[in-house]
């Protein structure tokens, strides 16, 4: 189960309320950047960036000189993580609107400073973009390790959202004869660019070759 | 030109941001949802939503009994819009990163108070998910109108970041067997899915069965 503090608790639209965990996992592991939102000076500020999952733990990662790293360090941040799966379209403008599964994650991160879970949260944030791929290139430097800090932020409290299916419209609205649905959209992954800078001839290796066309 | 504020200055990836007004009017045109920062209670709180642009003004909306509207109502927002357009695979786990195409906004929203804006506001929103429908569907009601909260957000003080091309590896880790390069993403329509409700057989709209294939 989830928790249930005020803020993970729904104020509005709570039949979208997901509360098993299994859901948080789903809809983080499903993702492939999360919106990082933290308070610099008394202003909140939004910054995309990768993440990772390890149990109940979200990794994050940056420059040791990123703003948002910084801020984030001394107070609570908010992590969303967002699919969007299609446009509902109702038969009323009021109805209009989106299907989608989102997860939002409130916490105050710590810094990691053991070596062994700082490489792991890297591992984490690298495969989460990346599967594979960790192992297929050159590890970190004990240099790179220093420049890049690592954040951990616990799962303890968190609320996911979805909403699914056709367009909810008023009553009375239904014997319009206005087509309504459901415009789904969906990630789809291109074919792999090699870059011209590669030396010798490769072959796209198979765990990036196979990655499933569909994602999210 | 975009603003240069302290905040729309970048300190890391000076060589990604993007300074002409066109940029910004780009990334927010493709983008179909924002994720809108707001400040509640001294933590932020990261909520995706839809929104619209009319010139140099960004609207949003939500219900008037929104908690991340009226917090957004007493303080400034951060509102950032994300493409996300492929994952870099470099020789080195360092190296990885992501192309992408972002805009962030900082200001103080207004609540849109005059009719005709609001109306207008709520048009822009709509259209931006859904091009074409505002014209095709039943119109707000006053009682719809006043349920609904518009806030306009100025673009003045703004920031685009884009990365786009292979990966950049160290100098001496080009001479590695390892495949390196760009893992592109797309986000595509699906095949429009009829509500089971509706009363008769209608055809798509062509202004719903004619949007593109490739968005963002």
């Amino acid at each position: 189960m989830l928790s249930t503090t005020p803020r993970t608790t729904l104020g509005r639209g709570k039949q979208r309320a997901r509360t098993d965990r299994d859901d948080l996992y789903a809809v983080l592991d499903a993702g492939l950047i999360c919106h990082l939102g933290v308070v610099a000076g008394g202003v909140p500020m939004v910054v995309p960036t990768g993440y990772g999952r390890i149990g109940d733990t979200l990794y994050l990662h940056g420059s040791t000189g990123a703003a948002s790293l910084r801020a984030g360090g001394s107070g609570e941040v908010c992590v969303t993580v967002t699919h969007l799966d299609g446009i509902v379209l109702a038969r009323s403008a009021f109805h209009h609107s989106v299907n989608y599964r989102s997860a939002m994650i409130y916490g105050l991160p710590r810094l990691v400073e053991d070596p062994e879970e700082h490489l792991a949260g890297l591992r984490a944030i690298t495969e989460q973009l990346a599967p594979g791929q960790w192992d297929a290139v050159r590890p970190p430097t004990r240099k790179e390790l220093a420049a890049t800090a690592v954040l951990a932020l616990s799962l303890a409290e968190a609320s996911v959202k979805v909403r699914q299916g056709p367009p909810v419209d008023d009553e009375e609205d239904y014997a319009l004869p206005i087509w309504a649905g459901v415009l789904p959209l969906r990630t789809t992954w291109g074919v792999p660019e090699p870059d011209p800078a590669m030396t010798a001839e490769l072959e796209v290796p198979r765990h990036i070759a196979s990655r499933t066309i569909t994602i999210g």
